[in-house]
This record gives C-alpha cells, structure tokens and sequence, in this order.
C-alpha cells in the first residue's frame, strides 16, 4: 500500500535514519541478548537524557513495555488506577491482568486525562484484605485523545500517588509526541514530575520495532531481567533493538517525525475548524485529531483516506498524523471532506 | 564484534537476502497488525511448504512461539511432557508455567531426543482430579543437544500422542538445520508425521526477528489472535515480519544458510575427531557439536573463540555454527584446539 | 460474642439442625473427596430443586464458588460484565483476576441492579483481537444492596446474554432469601430464567462452611473437578460439607432461617421509618436495610449495635439480619437510634 | 460407612473432642474473617509451641496451605525444589504452578526424603535470565512414604538453603505423627532446624477442616492477608477454624490421635513382618506402611480392607492407619493377608 492514511502511526514504515542504523548493526556476530556494544550504547543515550541513576530494559512491543513495568511494581493482590479510555485497560487484551494477576480500576475521563480528585476517589479500602490494593496509577502520555498532560497536570497526580504510597506509570507510547508538543525535555515531566516507570514508545515514531522500560528508581528494577524473559520480551539479537533507539536518541532525531506529524496535525485542525459541519472535540496537542462528522459521508470518505471511527454513536472520527503524512494527503482529505459536506 | 563466534547461531546477524526484504517493504504504509500483503503472502509461502488447511502467527520470538502455541492447546491443568533438556524446560524462565498454568514433566534424555517408553512411563493417572492432566509431548527438532529425530522417530512419539489422545508440540527453532539434515521437505517430518502444533523458528537461520507457530489442525488455532495480543506477541509493524518469512521461504533461501551451518558442523567435527584428547559426545546431526575437551584449555581456548560450556563438571562444551561461519575460523580453532591440547 | 449484630449475616453461627447433621455424619470412616454417601445424597436433593441434569460441585466459600464457576466458563483473553459493586468486583481481592486471567467490566447500578441496557452498552468489539472478549454476565441474588432481581429481569439480562453469545453466571450466596423474598421455588428464577451457573450460598443461611456450584448445562461442567482440586477448593473430608446440604435442602429446613431473616429486616424497616431522620434508600427486599442517618451519631450507636458504614461520605450504614436475630434486638436498635436522633 | 479402612488417614472423621469444641463454639454472634476470640486464642496457642514471634493463618485445605505459603515467598519466576513424590508435586493438580507461576524442580528419593547433594545438584544458573531461578526448598514431614526426617537431616537441608539464599518450607499435613515419631516439639524439627514457613496440617489429625500456615520469619508473611483471600483459603465464620486448633493444641490433644495411629502401623508392621510373602518396602516411621504383595490377592484383599495400591507396577501397597483405627481391624487385615498368601 503506497497511499499514506490517518489510520495510526504504526501504519507508517521506518525512517530512512533507522534503515541505516539497522544496515550499520549487521556487522558480523555481536552477544546475544542485550550484551552487546549497541545495546550499551542505547542505553547510555537514555542516560543523557534521563539521568545516571536509571534502568533501562528493551522490550518488543507497547503492549509488552507496559505489561513488564507494571509486572515490576504490582504484586497481584494489587490494582492499577487508570484511565477508563487506557490502552492497558482497552487495548491489550486482559495482558496486564493475565500477566500481574492485579485489577485495572477505570477512572472516568473526557479528555483522556486522569485528575487527582477522580484518581483520589477511588483509591479506597486501603489494608483491607477483601479489597484489591490499589498500588499504581498509570497515565499516558499522550492520551488515547491524542492530548497532553502538562507537567503541573503530572505533578499533581503524583502527589497523589505519594500521598497515598502509590508508584505513578506512565505509557509513554507516543512520548516524542509529548515531548514536541510540550516543547521540553523528557526528564521534565517524567522523572522530574514524579513518574517511577516509563514506557518509552519507539515503533509510532518511527521504528521498526522495540520499546523501552525505564525506572527511575533502580530499585523497583532489580527483577526485571527474570520478569522480561519470563515476559516473552528479550529479544536475541538485541543489537537490533539498540541500534535503534541509538540512533532515535542521538542527534535530536527523534524529534523530527514528532514535530512533523504534530504539525500535519495542527494544519489538519486548522482546516477542519474552517468546515462548518465540522465539530473538533477534544484538544490537538500532538498528532491526533478528534472530531465529529455527518455519518452519511464517513464511508465515502473512507473510500480514499482511510481512518477509523472513534464512536459509531456519535460519528465521531480519530485522524492520526505520522512522520511521513504529507501536505498534500492533508489536503485532498480537507477537500473531499468539504465537497462530501456541502452535498 | 566483527569477530565470529561458536556461542550461538543468534550471535549471527541478519542474511542480506533478508536485508534487502526489510528495505523493500518499507514502502509507504501498510495496515497494521498483520493485514497488510506481506504478512498475507508469507502465510501463502508456508501453505505452499505444509499445505493450505493450516493457520500460521507470527510472533517475536522462540520462547513467545512455544509458549503461545502451548497456551492454546492446554489447559491450566494440564501437563506438557518434554525432554528434560527441552528449552521450554530449562530455558524460557517460568514462562510456560506462567502463561498456561500448566505443570511441565521432565522426560530424561541422553541425546536430546525422548522416546516413546520413557513418555509412556509418564502418562500416567488421566481423569484423576488430583494429578496434572498429561495433554501434549513437545519435542525440538533439531534438540538442544543438535541431534535430529528421524521421521520414524517423530512417528513414534506421535502414536503415543494419540494412544492417550495428547497433543504433540514441536520446537522447531532450528528447524531449517533439521530439515537439511534430513534432506526431506518440511511437511514430512511435521504435519506428515504427526506433529500438530509447530514453532517455526526464523531468527536462528539468520532473520532479525520474527517466529511462526503453525498449526496443522485449524480447530486448534481458534483462539489464537486473542492468545497472541494477550501473550504480548502480536506485532503493530507486522510488515516486517511477513516481509522476512516471505523472502526466506522463497527460493529455498531457508536452505543455504542451515546448509552452510550444517556443513560447518560437519567441518568441525572431522577436525575434532583427529585431536585424541577430544570426545565428541553427540551424533553431529545439525549445525552444533558437543565434545569433552581437557578443563584446562577452555580459558585459553575461549580468548579467541567464545563458546559455551555446556557441563562444567564434564567439561563438555558447545559448539554453534551459523550461517556466517567461515572454514578459516574452523582451522583456526582447531589449530588453537590442538596446540593447546598437544602442551 | 453472645451479642447479635446487625454486622454481616456471617456474624451468625451454625442452624442447630445443622450441627446435628455434622454430628451424625462423624460416623466411622467414609471415602474422601466427595465418593461418599452424603455427598451424593446432597447432590440428589439439588437435582430435587432443580432438575436431573444439572451438575453440582461443592466449594469452601463463596468466592471459591464464584471464582470456580467462572473458571470453568471463561478463557483468560475474556471479560465479564458484572455490577461495579459485584462482591467478585470489589471484595474478592483479585481473585477473579488472578484465577481465571479475566478482566471484570464494572457496570454502573444505584439498585445493585444492573440492566440489559447498562451491559449492552457495555459489550463492545467482540472479535476484536486487542479487546478482552465479553463471554458472562454475573449477576449477584440477592443483589450487594439486597435488593431482589425478579425473575422478568433476570429472563431479560439472559435475553442479553443469549443475544451475544455470552453465558450468565449468578451469585447465589443469598439465594435462601431471594427465593424466600420471591416466594418462588430456586429453579424458578434460576435455571428457568436463563442462568448458566450458579454459586449456591450455604454459609450465610447456617451452615459452618460449604457452597456449591450448581452447572446448568452439563457441558459447562466438563473439566470442573480439575478446576476445583487447582482451585483448592476441594475437600477431603467432603462428607461435612454433603451432610450440611443434605438437611438443608430437606423438608425446606432452608427456608426457615432466610424467612426469619428477611422478617427481621422487615420489621426493621417498619421501625427506621418512623424516624424522620432516617432515610433508608434502598428496597428491603430481603435481610439487609440501608439507610441514611445523622452521621454524628454513628458513633455512639455501634457502641452496643455492631454494624457496617456502607458510605462514608452519605453516611449510609447497613444493617443485616440473620436467621438468629431478635425482634428485642431491633426494638432496642430502634430505641437507642431515636434517643440519638432526638438528642 | 461404618467400615474403617487403610486408605487415608483422611477417610477418618472427627476427633469426639473436636466435635464439642465446633458445638462450643456455636454460641451466638462473632465477628467473621478471623477476628473473633477462638481464633485470637488459636493463634496463641501456636505460640505456645513455636514462640512468640510467629504468624499464623489459617486456610482451609492443606493443598491451600502449601500453596498459600509457597506464594508468600516465591515470585513467578522463581522455582521450588522438592521431592519427585511431594503432595505439591504430583497431587495438588496444577495448584502451584497456576497460583505462583513457579515451577517445580523435581527431586528424586527412593526414601520419600531428599538429600541435600541431591538438592544441591539443581541449583543451577543463578542469576541466569533464562532459567528459572531456585527460591525455595519443600519438604515433607512425614514424607509421602510415611518416613520422618530427623532434626539433623533437615537442618542439613536447611544449611543448603541458607548456602544459596534460599527458603526451607516444610509440608506439615501430617506433623503430629512426625513428632510423635520423632517424640521431640513441634519447634525442634521446624523452626529450630532452619523451617522459615510450615503447612500446619490438621484434618488428617482428626479436624474437620482447617489448616495452618506458620511462618517463623514475620517479615515473609507481609502480605499474607492479601495472598489467603485472593487465594480464597479465607473462611468467613473463622471461629470454627479456630475452635478446632484450639482444642487439638491444647493439654496434648494432638498428641493422643497421632500417637495411636503410629502405634497401630507399628503393629500392622510387626505383624506384616511375619509373613513371608510380604515386604515392607520403606520404613515405618509414622502412619503409613508400604509393602510388597503378591498382586493376585489385591482384589481379595480390598474386598473387605480398603486401601490403595501405590504403585501398580510392583503390587506395592499403602496402608494408612488414624486416630480411630482398631487393633481388631489390623489383626481381621493380617488374618486375611495371611490366608490369602498361602493359598
């Protein structure tokens, strides 16, 4: 398929950067499973960009980051406070409950975002044996909505989770999304704001495959060479893995397919806010946008641009925005949407 | 490491055959998930090796291959027979245990196979709610010991399956260096003999990740995209790895990387048998030999060419050929081997 | 303890028919694990209740019972749909979660109700590999706020249930004061209504210990005796528990306590509602009241009656009655609580 | 059944001082999930015997015990080393492995014991990702053959736990006749020979239902409240629990059951002795004797005497005796076997 869509981001390929490093990796034998020279190096860019004192473990997939982190932290008397719209708690199948034996708690959101009074509610029945223990509160960071937390938004749920002896999680599959959108360093509103795990997403920005666990807080790590392996996420050929993210971290690469798709995102906003029958519903803050549309026209206009339906009930549509989204693709979808909303 | 080594076939990189079909397939965007074309074309590539009425996933790697094929024929009571030695036994941490609930029995091994008397010794108190329901004999193919299971051997085990109506597992890893070891197709010593679920390795005959479970009973399969998202195996990029099996079942390029391993094999074991201090332990069948060197020599012997000991108290070591051994690497291990040996 | 509380039905001890039963059955030796006697005499009196073909495992206690049933009726990839105040929600630890790798969507009641509108909405992408798959809806009778489905509401969530191809599951642990608030026989708004699987409560309703799982469609049945001895939920000696439920389900011994109890609460409720202070707000339909009342004076009413604060916040509290509670008791209740309210 | 038989200590019913302690302690309300005086006084009890810095909880089953203290102090990735004929091994379905995730390392014995060099050669790959990582070492006291370790061997045991750092649990279910064989305290074999958790067994003692876990380390029993319920070993009118272990605890209960039990396998051994067709295979340290007869008289002999035939291969038998075997049945037993064996 050549046609580029608003499908999702994983829809996208490879950027041509990672090709190359992954070209540059298949040199000859290198130790299997993360005792290699480019997974050393991977993990000392995360280190230039997070601090010393982390630990970093490769995983396959998000779903895989998300399952190992919370797998470290939760034992499985244990419950997970999150949002209703998660992708740990709609997404991955019941992954994180098979696989930490704990409860996902929804909290109710409209934005996608979590807040301290709702999170607060719910953290209940503490010490009482009948009654899951709530340990975790998981945010992502961007939202399911494609929004994003501001680092006072992060600060405060921490609070809460420090208040009540929690560790606060974040899904960080679109973190350069956030990043770019927030247009601050990573450690500032994830460390620094408090998070003690991170999923850090590398295939929506443009891998091949692979993501990162980072703890800030080394010793919430110690079993988590047995828990990945146990995980079914330690790759052999790990260089793989680590050429990677080696390359993604050096030289502000990473921020290019983040700022490129935030932007085709706001230049989708800007030309859907001129259709009149056009309701954008929540706010664009990376690549994302959210907006309904009349139903009638959703399957034509999926003819060309294929995307999916966020909500039958409402019509409401999901665009996502990636690295390789053109002007263009932009353009011809604005003016289908309006030559189908005007008939 | 541009240095080759004996330690394992995953220290190997990437064919450039397989190179070349990433490249390719990163070609604008594709659906994600495993409904996009490269994905639907490798699973025509492994129906025109087994046959049309099979089901085939994809997963990241060996141990999330067996394990989710394992997940999808028992039941958390049940039990899975294998040889004490099987990489689902000692290898894969508690994954198996873990992910299925199932209690795995050890069958002892001196050569790496298990036979039919000591699996049947094993089947023992069906229908008894207090013991572990024996329900599937996994076998690797080529074993952990490198040796190979004839087809008759495999016929053997699979009679004994259906004697007591179990299911029968293969490891098939290596399966490629067992093949060419055979000399058969692949169907004749799987679905043809018996065999119903089946790990087909990819990343140890030179992909850079990405395993198949195949199964040759389509009603077996029934709930596997749900165990798979679950087991955290279902890839968002699949592309890449349809892209991979696509070019490695084309052509017979599967065969020239396991041929040159194998044959690797065969030249290192000629050479040992001419060093007297030196006892090949076990039928060289693939691309590993296993020999009693003198304990004294490993240190020195492993400065230049890392390997494994695979018994400290025997000083049996392991040898692992890849696709990108080289004859000269060979002569000069064993000029080492035997310098060291003769001082 | 002499003192009867209005704290939890548990609170109570053993029927004095009961412990004669016990007594009569500790009589020389009988097979253990459920091949004696007694346990197929039990067995024979559900089948009285509820018809031939049905099959009935005993379990320690209630979440045992629940957990087993829903075991034998979900994979780990599936979902079940149950009030947000379920006890399999909110005071079972996570051992739903753990046991069966399910995840339980909570759906909203103010009754503890919930209804077929409520959960269709809640049954969404079936098919959908990323989604845990709804297989159950669990409905508790009575309900955690005793109130009572009737059996046109229970035939339309089944209606729901058999629409989606999902099974209903009841938690029976206060069966005995639903049929006896009903005035219906149990298969009535059971089996009749579309259940599938019932946990029937004994320890609630007198007996020391001991529920059952009661199977209305054999097939469902299938692996159960694995799924109770892995649950450790199965017996040795066995025979205490038949004996309990042989004279419970004998010449309706059953209902004597449920009716005492739901008399009591009755009356109770007479009485709350001639304080104006008072609010009970929920229907009394069978052995429970709750009610709003002054918070201040919470405090000084549990001092000679134990009882559970429902709701912090609203001061809600909850009054349960047993099959042992004393008209004088609620009468002086109901004196200490006016004084309070007129102080 | 008025009939007793050999086949389980568990087909025995109750202790007539048991009885009137359940009777007791049916005296008006207490306060349910263990907080109420029979249970309070239970507990000290236990440390009456073991000292005063222990915790105890009590589970229903002895299949519950040992899974629930196995799960105190083992994580999934975890393995536990233990005979090839423990209960958790071969008769306690899949409970172990599905509750803990751990796997079991089988040991083998010929004496119903293991050995510390036998123990000692599978703690392998430590701080190996791969494999499963060895954290505790179970034994049974009395063994599954009935024979009792010494103090010196399990502190010879214990010495190779502390060696690695790992855990020793002792598997208790039938303790008392340990220590009547041993005529040493309860302390002595277990917490002072190096016990950290023990599975207190009670019902094959004469107690209805009801078992204890006892740890000697109260650091390993933090989240033992969480684990007994998610592990639904937690009984809602716990004061029958306790009322029983009260009793049984109390002026040497315990002592009068075990101690006739032992006796008559004593004389069951003498008087087998003399008969020259049979051979007791192990030795008769407690309850249980083992024995070799001539397979064609089995069916004869099970006519009138119930017991079970251990291994099918070698016509080996068990004869288990309880607290209310009769010396009229050993010598009607002996009379027939004696018969039988010249005809």
């Amino acid at each position: 398929m050549q046609k580029r869509t608003f499908a999702s981001d994983n829809y996208a390929g490879v950027l041509p950067e990672i090709m190359e490093a992954l070209q540059a990796a298949n040199n000859g034998h290198a130790s299997s499973y993360g005792a290699d020279e480019y997974t050393a190096q991977a993990i000392e860019k995360f280190k230039s960009h997070f601090g010393d004192d982390i630990e970093v473990y490769f995983a396959y997939n998000g779903t895989g980051a998300n399952v190992l982190g919370l797998s470290a932290i939760t034992q499985s008397f244990n419950s997970i406070l999150c949002s209703e719209l998660a992708h740990i708690n709609v997404d991955e199948s019941t992954a994180p409950e098979k696989f930490t034996g704990a409860k996902l708690i929804p909290v109710p959101t409209t934005t996608g975002k979590i807040t301290p009074e709702e999170i607060t509610k719910r953290i209940i029945r503490l010490e009482d044996q009948h009654h899951p223990q709530a340990k975790v509160i998981s945010i992502s960071q961007t939202t399911e909505y494609a929004t994003v937390y501001s680092i006072e938004e992060i600060k405060a749920i921490s609070a809460v989770a420090k208040k009540f002896k929690l560790l606060l999680h974040m899904d960080g599959s679109r973190i350069c999304n956030a990043a770019v959108s927030l247009n601050k360093n990573f450690a500032s509103f994830t460390r620094d704001a408090g998070v003690d795990v991170l999923s850090f997403g590398g295939t929506k920005n443009g891998l091949m495959f692979g993501e990162a666990v980072v703890f800030f807080n080394r010793e919430l790590a110690k079993n988590m060479k047995y828990i990945r392996k146990q995980g079914m996420q330690l790759h052999s050929k790990m260089r793989f893995i680590g050429a990677q993210f080696n390359a993604l971290l050096a030289n502000d690469l990473w921020k290019k397919p983040a700022q490129h798709a935030n932007r085709m995102a706001k230049l989708m906003e800007e030309e859907l806010k001129k259709i009149p029958s056009v309701k954008i519903t929540q706010s664009v803050d990376a690549n994302g946008i959210f907006a309904l549309v009349k139903p009638t026209i959703i399957p034509e206009l999926q003819k060309e641009h294929f995307f999916y339906v966020w909500n039958d009930q409402t019509s409401e549509i999901r665009l996502m925005c990636s690295f390789d989204t053109k002007e263009e693709e932009i353009r011809n979808f604005i003016t289908k949407l309006r030559a189908l909303s005007n008939a």
